[in-house]
């Protein structure tokens, strides 16, 4: 039946509707009705963090995992420390709505230099629409509701961020008209779905050795048992860019591991460069997931399928719904057949040599022994993404890092956000010294709440990526004694791992506490790194000077 | 002599002709080479922030008391973090330059998805579009000299931001054109200036008690001392608002306090409001300013005068620049005369009660007694803010607060731009826990640049400012052991203040203590407030609901 609603009201009922129980915000004035009526919620329920950008990236985190997510703050000073968190969302496709209050409609009047404004009081959603895919002012009682539902529609289709201002006079205010929720699909044209999916289909079965190349949309649009049965369907190995890690169990007998260009492994790069039919699904050709354009891909041999286009050789196919393509192809003719491929190296059995100084190589050796299918990884930028080249994914490990946009300070926050998305999975951070001085105070969070993440920070005194390229006084940060936070935020646990011997009984330590968070600070010699990164800044060397 | 430059090398000399000798930011690979030129540079020096929103509100404090400041980082990830520092530069009139590295204008060629990269190249430009008044991108070897002058001057003459994008590969491209800085100077229309001169001075004469409201552009234009002198000729008493707090010193004859609206005092509202001739100065009607509008001034018994514009009664003059209006006043023929006035109370000496738990009343009593000439007072937002209207500006001690667009988080990292600015100062940090538990790890920075600062800290478990308005438990903050945070940094002392006798000790021993900073942890009750915040909330209450 359709009925009115109170604005307020409505969005949060559609915030529920759509899986987002946990918003993630700072209140403000602008906005404190509206979390008012959120905590009175049994629909929603707030998260505060330390900081608007910590609730950027946690709400961030919840939809890479949950499919939708959302951060609630106030005008201007929450909206603009939320605008780099949302373009990270909007490069590498989450769908996390952006509520923002705003002073009411009846004081915008005669535009008066109110708290918080910017230049205008439409400055916010301009600066929006540069990173969201629709976005809506909440000042008509008579389509709100109705406006409500497109935005949140635009989030869930393209997988991307939304904003929808809320000023503060039009929380409590009631619909002018009735309404009802209705459900928007995302559909094919059919034909030309047929003809995309026969002319892909003919080929695969015509290719010597045919690839897929497994992209972060495969996890966007939740397809990733979808894809494992294609690629077990069809024989087919798949490789994965780095955006995309963890689209696949690296123990099935179809992975391939990731593709990366120069600083992907050899046999890898060149069994997909060597494809003769390179199948991307979901894939998109930043440069960290080519490995900074060092990878030789030839258009003229792929098929190329994305939320946002779908093309074959040189041409192109419009309104064909990426899943449906995907779904088409499982269902398609397409030939079984044995391919010999490389395979991720399994873990060996970590032996801790006493006082061997760890390294980022064994740390990540050791991490392979250590990670379980109840386990997700979270990857800051820096080291700790490119070390996560070799990470090993057993079964069902979860994977997060934003290897495109590549923001520093993103884990932390993050494990607040995939806690709540999933409370079964346990955050593991792999975070470097220059994120956590952005954002890990965001432990902060983790305490309050009694998520027992582990935080395992690679201190390695300052910008390690940047070193190579070009050092100086600037790629150094203060050196802290991470290891005193514990006291700071009256709980967690910490450990000063300097040996391979100290981090084994650490990550034992870490696993047995489940009360709070684990802060594991490991020493990192200034000039160590991971044999992905010697790789990487070879290349990224060349274009500073 | 005319001659041609490298890009970054002319614009380091720029920012060191117009006094600014240190930049703040982080580095990223799109900026690296920029940084290294810097930190080779004998004029400029790089100071490492721990996170980009951190170097914004130093920058934008460097340039409150400098005249101008700069910023600079990488793009998009480090870009975006400065976005809400800028607006609030933008909207309390500070000029800062964002300077931010870029792509190289060769590889952006073709579009390509580079890590860091928004919506399109472009994105970062047009969002800074909406709180700069000059931006450009260096891209053109031929130009780049003459805009990098154009935006300076742009930021000088408006007291606002302003965009420089630098491409990396364009850092030490050469001009093509030979170049020489040509000074630009802002000047008044001779007739126009006279007209409104004479009609002002006529005005004034005629009026039976007239006032000055000096704003924040008295600051920025640096006009503090010829306001004394203006006061002084005439006889007619200086109001100040509360973003420019610090305008005038309290003990001057001339000096009458802040006028707030109801949120001041009774006797200055009541002084203010029954002038039959306010002659506002650089001062803006924003909500805080008028103490969220209860404040009743009449326009048409008004001078109005601005940068941006002249309003006399119902009239306006064009081209009056806004300091050539006030030395005009200053020599026109205005009589001089008695007028009785309030003044400010001067502080009394303060006894500390043993045992007595301290309240924010008594907390600002004691820094009346505290401060001296030497010190900075630097307010962040909140209560520390909204008491601070009751602190004593004893002769020349300086104050700086963000008390119109009032961004949570500004005072710690300011108190690193302000000492840059001037060394001689000694920043005196008011900040309460909410906002400290959004910057205040900038500690970090004023250990690693041995600052002397003194942090006090407001701990009243949560957003004090929000809790009369409505309360729930989105008010509340995780508690920290703040004293503890020394440990962590590896420098600084720090005090637990529970009574008055913690604090009369523990102020004696920051004093003293000049090695780093001195962090003194305020426990104030979780209702306790200051009597200006009582008044105000009061008002802000209608509103939210």
């Amino acid at each position: 039946m359709p009925k009115t609603y109170q604005i307020g009201t409505y969005l949060i009922e559609q915030l529920h509707r759509h899986g987002v129980e946990n918003v993630f915000g700072i209140p403000g004035d602008y906005v404190l009705g509206f979390y008012d009526l959120m905590s009175r919620s049994d629909q929603v329920e707030v998260i505060n963090t330390c900081d608007e950008q910590g609730a950027g990236f946690a709400a961030d985190a919840y939809a890479r995992i949950k499919g939708l997510g959302a951060v609630c703050v106030t005008y201007g000073v929450g909206g603009l420390k939320v605008t780099n968190t949302t373009a990270q969302a909007f490069a590498e496709k989450s769908p996390v709505i952006i509520i923002s209050g705003a002073p009411g409609i009846r004081e915008q009047e005669n535009n008066p230099l109110l708290h918080h404004k910017i230049r205008d009081f439409g400055s916010q959603k301009k600066i929006f629409a540069e990173f969201t895919v629709a976005s809506t002012v909440l000042d008509d009682p008579s389509i709100a509701l109705q406006e409500i539902d497109r935005v949140i529609h635009a989030a869930l289709k393209h997988k991307r961020p939304v904003y929808i201002e809320l000023p503060r006079d039009m929380v409590f205010r009631e619909s002018t008209h009735a309404h009802k929720h209705r459900h928007s699909d995302t559909t094919s044209d059919q034909n030309a779905l047929k003809e995309a999916v026969g002319e892909a289909a003919a080929i695969i079965n015509n290719a010597k050795s045919p690839v897929f190349l497994a992209g972060v949309e495969v996890h966007r649009f939740g397809l990733q048992n979808a894809l494992i049965r294609l690629a077990e369907k069809t024989g087919i190995p798949v490789a994965s860019t780095i955006l995309a890690k963890s689209v696949i169990p690296d123990n099935l007998p179809c992975s391939l591991g990731i593709y990366e260009g120069a600083t992907g492994l050899a046999e890898i790069t060149e069994f997909v460069e060597t494809s003769d039919c390179i199948i991307f699904l979901g894939a998109f050709l930043t440069d960290l997931n080519l490995g900074i354009y060092t990878a030789k891909i030839d258009a003229t041999k792929s098929i190329y399928a994305t939320s946002e286009k779908l093309t074959i050789h040189h041409h192109s196919y419009k309104n064909v719904f990426f899943p449906d393509f995907l779904h088409g192809l499982i269902d398609a003719d397409i030939k079984h057949r044995q391919i010999e491929h490389p395979v991720p190296d399994k873990p060996k059995p970590f032996v801790a040599a006493a006082k061997t100084k760890i390294t980022v190589k064994r740390l990540f050796e050791r991490l392979n022994a250590f990670t379980t299918a109840a386990d997700i990884v979270i990857a800051d930028v820096g080291d700790a993404l490119f070390a996560a080249n070799d990470l090993y994914i057993h079964e069902a490990t979860d994977f997060l890092s934003p290897a495109y946009y590549a923001s520093l300070g993103f884990a932390v926050p993050a494990a607040i956000g995939t806690h709540y998305a999933n409370p079964a999975l346990r955050p593991i951070v792999l975070v470097g010294d220059g994120a956590f001085q952005m954002t890990g105070m965001e432990l902060s969070t983790i305490a309050r709440y009694g998520i027992n993440a582990i935080v395992i920070l690679l201190n390695n005194e300052g910008y390690s990526t940047e070193r190579p390229m070009l050092d100086g006084p600037f790629n150094d940060v203060h050196l802290w004694h991470y290891c005193k936070l514990p006291e700071v935020l009256g709980a967690g646990i910490s450990f000063l791992v300097e040996t391979e011997q100290d981090l084994d009984s650490a990550l034992d330590r870490a696993r047995a506490y489940s009360a709070g968070f684990s802060l594991l600070e490991v020493k990192i010699a200034k000039n160590d790194r991971s044999p992905a990164l010697n790789r990487l800044t070879s290349h990224l060397k060349k274009e500073v000077k």
